[in-house]
């Protein structure tokens, strides 16, 4: 094959160059690390026919992708990490597009919109934090959200504001008694959307669509396709508006936040919506070869694992019967005065008179020990394994698809990523 | 790219045909999930440097690998793992090359002794482990080691012995009151070696090496590198031997077992012994482009996470400090009258007060709970998590390098690797 490829480039460099995708389609699973593409491919697989169908990131699949900060500690946080992903270059956990010195690093979404193209970001938790950020704003820390929203109004590049479109959450941070960004957004001649139901409604660019106050709800508890909604309307707002092209970064934000809180229902539903709008972009890149669609995370979250406490088996049908994020059971069951009649209505686990016992000891002790022992039965009952509440080091994997697609095979580190997609915006 | 390979295709095919892999060899890391191969990465890294250089592993990145056995528990065992790595067909959990109707499935080493290849099988396990085993033996379970072993002289291919080198532990089996196979190797031709230290002294094949009554030591504890000297041996018996080629296949067998132990050090030094042993292989085909180098795992184990317990640091330099399995340090502090004192002779670790009363109180309880007392203070200190004693299904990677090494490039089935390469053996 090395063989092929050598003969092929020597035949071929005469004939052909092959230009670099126009548009860029960029996705980024928060948390999302291996074990979360491998359980959601068993969570989909239909237990009554022999052959476990791939998945939308099985078809895709090219490369691992490095994820450590710039230190030796070698697990990052998301603000590190998307500013690998954003930037090219690796900085302290917190940092938001900037480096080591605090000193702002240029993006390549400020680079594409210097260069004419049309910018996005689309998110499930509010616009302005990390991930997003990461892409359009510079700070010290992610926790600055006030400031963060605020540079979404103030970052020019070349006198023009750096983002065309913006979906996500954070009323919240655009709103305030100090400040009134939305209606900065709208004298600058952005159409503005705050109803979900109406995301339709927006019918040009450029436009800020803020959907929650601060996040949307988890997927398992409302608007189980939001991502998907907001990537198609997004594709059909950027397709052919610009002749140089677009950028858009997609952010399948609340994985990572169901890996936090070690909840693998939540998790699932989140990686549903995430692979329902991958689809979505991917059949973009089928119908437009000028564009290219990469797809990775940021790093792991809460060490899950499929197969827990020396047992050989992952129960899908139990994770599958859960109906509701470990937060909205443990709200029903505080409210109850009947928790074995009102778990049914949330989970298809029959309860033991020791899980009962545990619910109602947690309930009189705290909402937490509560959401702790609600979710403890669900990961024992499926196998579920965790180790933390935080992020881990290992490598993600790096899925690709469309123009240029090959040049993410194999093993990379996370701003290798980012420089050759800054390379192709350049080109 | 989809563009240039089209019309390389396209160009090429009427000037080249690319000949299939002479050799293939086929490395195992037995529970190699991704996390061991991103901790190995970290492990071997220098603190003082900025730079994390890339291992053997990131150089031959291709792919990822599916391990499910024939069920819906989704968790594979070693035996299903390397009987699908090595016929192409899935079975149940324990099955060594036989279905899940019991009846024998055709392996590529049968395959290439068939077309006249030499065929080789290397482990640091006893060679008659599951692994091996699934690649020239049929049994209804991992288990009837003694039948396994019977099946390496008894199972002929055209009158013919399977194997025709054979380097890992084992005595116990194949020299037995009952049979003496052994003995029927020697009267078959084969040279026989017991002493590791005299592994030179094997100069020809037809050969077999039992090293170990059962198994090597760890790594950690005994011949480090006693993987890269087996691997070392045998492609230099293999080589230019036969005009056909060979087929070798070589585990790293007790990555799985310190996995099972939840023991990082112990797994850190089997790592090590395995990247090692793949450079030599490398740096082989780089010497033969008529080979092919193909390198996955048939699971993870123990739900390994690099980060734990909310902090968001793996430390390395408390892996590196441990000096020695944890067995070999439970029997050390079984043996003083000192703990804090012997201590120190097996870890860097500085023990605070808790952690001393915690091995003085294991101690008296029993052997087996020092050893947890021990793995739980090294755990803890270096930020490791587990979530098992055994296995868990998340997808392991794929790595390739030579002649079609690119085939392996995406996410595919364990089963898919063997059909690929019994493809080439065919041809």
């Amino acid at each position: 094959m090395k063989i092929k490829t050598t003969l092929c480039t020597a035949l071929l460099l005469p004939f052909v160059t092959i230009a670099a995708p126009k548009n860029i389609i960029y996705m980024i699973g928060d948390g999302m690390g291996p074990a979360y593409t491998t359980a959601y491919r068993y969570y989909m697989d239909n237990p009554e026919t022999k052959v476990v169908d791939p998945t939308v990131f099985d078809s895709m699949l090219k490369g691992m992708a490095h994820t450590y900060p710039d230190d030796h500690t070698y697990v990052t946080d998301s603000a590190a990490g998307a500013t690998a992903l954003a930037t090219g270059t690796k900085s302290y956990n917190g940092a938001i597009a900037v480096d080591t010195q605090k000193h702002d690093l240029t993006t390549m979404l400020e680079i594409a919109k210097h260069l004419g193209k049309t910018t996005a970001l689309v998110a499930t938790s509010q616009i302005n934090h990390a991930t997003p950020a990461s892409f359009a704003a510079h700070n010290e820390s992610r926790r600055n959200y006030d400031e963060i929203a605020n540079d979404y109004i103030d970052n020019k590049i070349d006198g023009k504001l750096a983002v065309d479109l913006m979906l996500g959450g954070g009323t919240k941070y655009f709103i305030r008694k100090d400040r009134n960004i939305v209606n900065e957004f709208k004298e600058a001649g952005y159409v503005y959307a705050d109803d979900f139901n109406k995301l339709n409604d927006i019918k040009s660019l450029p436009a800020l669509g803020l959907f929650a106050e601060v996040a949307f709800p988890s997927a398992i508890d409302a608007n189980p396709n939001r991502l998907e909604k907001m990537t198609t309307k997004a594709l059909s707002l950027l397709d052919k508006q610009n002749e140089k092209g677009f950028f858009i970064m997609i952010e399948g934000s609340q994985i990572d936040w169901c890996g936090h809180a070690n909840d693998v229902a939540c998790a699932m539903h989140e990686m549903h919506d995430f692979a329902n709008a991958i689809t979505v972009a991917k059949r973009y890149v089928d119908n437009n070869p000028d564009t290219l669609l990469v797809i990775t995370a940021d790093h792991s979250t809460g060490g899950l694992t499929l197969g827990a406490n020396g047992e050989y088996k992952w129960l899908t049908d139990v994770v599958r019967g859960v109906k509701a994020s470990a937060v909205t059971i443990t709200e029903a069951l505080l409210k109850t005065d009947d928790i074995a009649k009102t778990w049914t209505a949330y989970s298809d686990i029959s309860l033991s008179k020791e899980d009962l016992a545990a619910l109602e000891t947690a309930k009189k002790e705290s909402d937490k020990a509560l959401n702790k022992a609600i979710k403890n039965i669900i990961n024992t009952a499926s196998f579920t394994g965790w180790t933390t509440g935080g992020h881990t080091a290992v490598d993600v994997q790096v899925f690709a698809h469309g123009n240029s697609a090959m040049d993410f095979v194999g093993s990379q580190n996370n701003t290798a990523i980012a420089d050759k997609l800054i390379g192709y915006i350049k080109q």
